[in-house]
């Protein structure tokens, strides 16, 4: 065992206007329930998919990532997401993240803009292309769709690199994972990190901890700390928690089923980008249910549906 | 949490002569080793893929059934796989299976023999013919590939049809998985089980157990005889064994690994049916080092590889 | 240009009666229909997998190849289908297709039945054994799903082994196709027949034909007479024939809709096996609306649906 | 028969500089050759992938759009590429192409950014809201990978809404197109445009023409100019051109092959933007052995490789 505490990286959703901007207000609220709320042992700023970055121009990408930066003011550490399929507009990030003084970056594994998969020599020389203009520790970031579907002898090869401190894993595949944190993370490479799905058997098999969106990152608290303590059924039964949410609502996708989630539990950062549409109230009622079964039902205010 | 002990069903590899047919004093030491050392709840007869019995006519998988039921001697029950492309070539074999005294059959959710996936209401259809006719309690095996890619809600349409008792489920996709245990186990409708690198993630979330074939099934058993002591550091430290073995040899395909891994702990059950090769010597060697690190270290006769 | 006649290789549709015997009569006047009015150059016998044939044990299988080629009576050669998992019942059932007068045999590139697809190496090991026993020429038959997803270089070296005569290919993928048929047949090792969709790009690329059940081949039996008489607008008009049909219907699986489309010309060949269903009324009157614009117009009974 | 000309629709590839700037002098080179030797019908703005126009910053792309328009000066129409995740990008883009003159724009049905596929009520409400903004005419481009796999419903779908009045489609599947072409362009919704591998198939069905980066527009104007003058046996063996190229080369990505060709034929555009690497010598010249067997070998310069 490691003892390094688990990690919970959480990456805020986006709070858009009616006019589309950036809501800074919300943001400023959700970045404080998770800091505060949720105890984040670091926070993502436009990182991840789910956080809708890549609506933004880039200079409302770098104003996302600064304001980030500033609600955080220092109470954690900041991760900034660098991903872009030019490996110059990562560097011209990562030198932006440095200068704000966050504490690590995290890349894509990028698709191949044309037809087939990028080759292993590709990902490669495309992190070492980023890695020589950067001093900051990078993640590997893996989510096949947006980005490459990269082999686990592609992943191994890349978590050796120097520079390449953690892994940030979307599949929900144990059979992958199990290894990747046996011959990456307890080798020594780079810290492991999965989804709130995976969190407690990753925990288990000596990965670093995982990586989501709130309000998913308050529930993973929970099992977390239940795991520190030792309190393995509270944790395993904490765990359940995301058996039904939010499997059940993610054919609408992740930002979506998030968001609703944040309105129902007090802390609202608006709708989803378009074209992606709110949940229905029905769906939103069925949610509500089901998230009344878990550590979050204390924070349901009064007048929420259902 | 249910009062059911955890179930380890086991699925025999089959040993072939060299003249290909079954090796009946092969596959008799190895029951009693899945049955006696290894404490299976359940041995599988002529169920999986793994087991080969896609090579057998019809005559060598009765015989195989039979015999497999005689080895066993009523010392826990048997579950016979009555897979079939038709649904009265499986009923055949459910009758078969109930005349032998059988526990179970096992029946594999099949692919649609023309191009496309079968629809929810195909796969409905077959299982219905099926239990029509079949006293016996049935387990619904999913493995895309040889069978069908059902859906969560195809699985649990399938799981609350009268009859269908247990899942066997091959996937390793951790989401999917604990949203199934929580749908179908613990909501009542069937017991869920899952592979050997999900065992425990299994288990913790409500789910019956696994299935697999041997030697896997022997960590398996020291995984769960720990998660029954409620030593949940030492279940984890056991799942552990489950990330390099099989993993960094399954594209060999799984019954060469574990026919390899049967001939290092000294219980040999021969070779992969042709044209699927032995695992090389350099191959047999570094799967060696790596079983030495687990429960099977023990087993290694001294003449052992490597 | 070759010099031989283009290949149009007929599969008929197996009929069932109502206890799921193979109807003989049936059969027998489709095999006319086959063989007279479209002109088949040659005959499969229990090949692919629209045949249904996986249903039938091996006697009835056996039975069937036996009856099929009876009914053709050597007005054309027959191929006689092979594909087992076992090389070893392949081999019997070659050896069965030899002593019955048979010209070719096809074989499936199959699936491994365990986890992961075949290496090159297992394909090629696998048409070896068969090959060594058999003196009859080989069809190497591709269709991913039931069979191995070959890649291009596993068709390219499987069509290279001797014995191997022809390539059934069920892609439509026409950059895969085109090259193949360069590679393969238009380089010697092997003729190269497709699909009814690519029937005309096959011919015109220099390919040798296609395979496919009835009545489609009596759209084909026109698209290739056109093709000879260098009529290449009445070719192509002809081709369109196949965009609609059997596209439209294809979720409901091609031996379904071919059954369909024989009933509707007259030449009825039963339903399709359990569990699948036969279309719906809405289906058919849809689909004989379709069929009432192309060359099968003229078969349509006068009592017929739409 | 449509009585409109085949379309020949050609997207230039990105030269870039050593610094990776855009190399005007060579993209005009290119467009003189697309242009004046190749005969396009339409030259494409930054509007596929294969044009690296992913790499670009906002900013770099508006320059290519405006650059690659000057450099057409008027002699054919140019569609300029809006695709972005952001609709108000796209609709940015959209109004920056009416300003210069453009004669239609291409949009490509996006993926979505988190996990899963859009749903057409998704695809069909991205491409309305991109409308109701812009008076230009619409390509609905689609692309799996970098975007959307859009069923055949979906694609019908789109096709339908007003202002869609092209598609351009990637797939080389002919079922899947000769459905569409007799659905969308021959029922009058939208002019189908395929790929060089589909050209002449997708002409002889009634469809539009094709898209495809150069050199490739020197072979399919061979093909077109044959098709016209009804030499069939003519257009059948130009067709065949593009059965090794660039199929044998592909595993590279198709901007490497093409930039590697354009080398070969005297039109040099640089090499492709990192960390895609240029073709290796013995790659090129086995390319060239192939292209000297075209309509290019031609052009090929008395110094070239091989």
């Amino acid at each position: 065992m490691k003892h390094v505490e688990p990690g919970l990286i959480v990456a805020p959703l986006t709070p858009f206007t009616a006019g589309l901007d950036v809501d800074e207000a919300a943001l400023r609220r959700e970045i404080d329930y998770v800091v505060s709320d949720c105890r984040a042992t670091m926070v993502v700023a436009a990182g991840v998919e789910t956080q809708e970055y890549t609506y933004l121009s880039l200079e409302q990408r770098k104003a996302l990532i600064r304001h980030t930066i500033e609600c955080v003011d220092d109470r954690v550490p900041v991760m900034v997401g660098i991903s872009h399929p030019s490996f110059k507009t990562a560097i011209e990030l990562a030198h932006f993240a440095e200068s704000l003084g966050a504490a690590a970056v995290q890349l894509l594994a990028p698709l191949r803009p044309f037809a087939g998969p990028p080759t292993q020599a590709d990902l490669v020389a495309y992190f070492e292309a980023v890695r020589r203009e950067s001093s900051l520790p990078i993640t590997l970031y893996l989510n096949p769709g947006p980005g490459a579907d990269a082999s686990i002898a592609d992943t191994i090869a890349l978590a050796k690199l120097p520079g390449v401190a953690l892994i940030k894993e979307s599949s929900r595949d144990l059979a992958r994972v199990s290894r990747l944190i046996v011959e990456i993370d307890r080798a020594g490479h780079a810290r492991y990190f999965t989804t709130m799905q995976m969190l407690l058997a990753t925990l288990e098999l000596g990965g670093s901890g995982a990586t989501m969106p709130p309000p998913a990152c308050e529930i993973a608290r929970h099992i977390i700390d239940a795991f520190l303590a030792k309190d393995h059924e509270r944790a395993a039964t904490l765990q359940l928690q995301f058996a039904l949410f939010p499997s059940k609502w993610m054919h609408r996708g992740l930002a979506p089923v998030m968001k609703a989630a944040m309105k129902l539990i007090g802390v609202p950062v608006g709708d989803p980008y378009p074209p992606y549409a709110s949940l229905s109230d029905d769906e939103i009622k069925a949610m509500a249910a089901v998230l009344r079964t878990t550590v979050l039902a204390e924070r349901f205010s009064v007048t929420a549906a259902a």
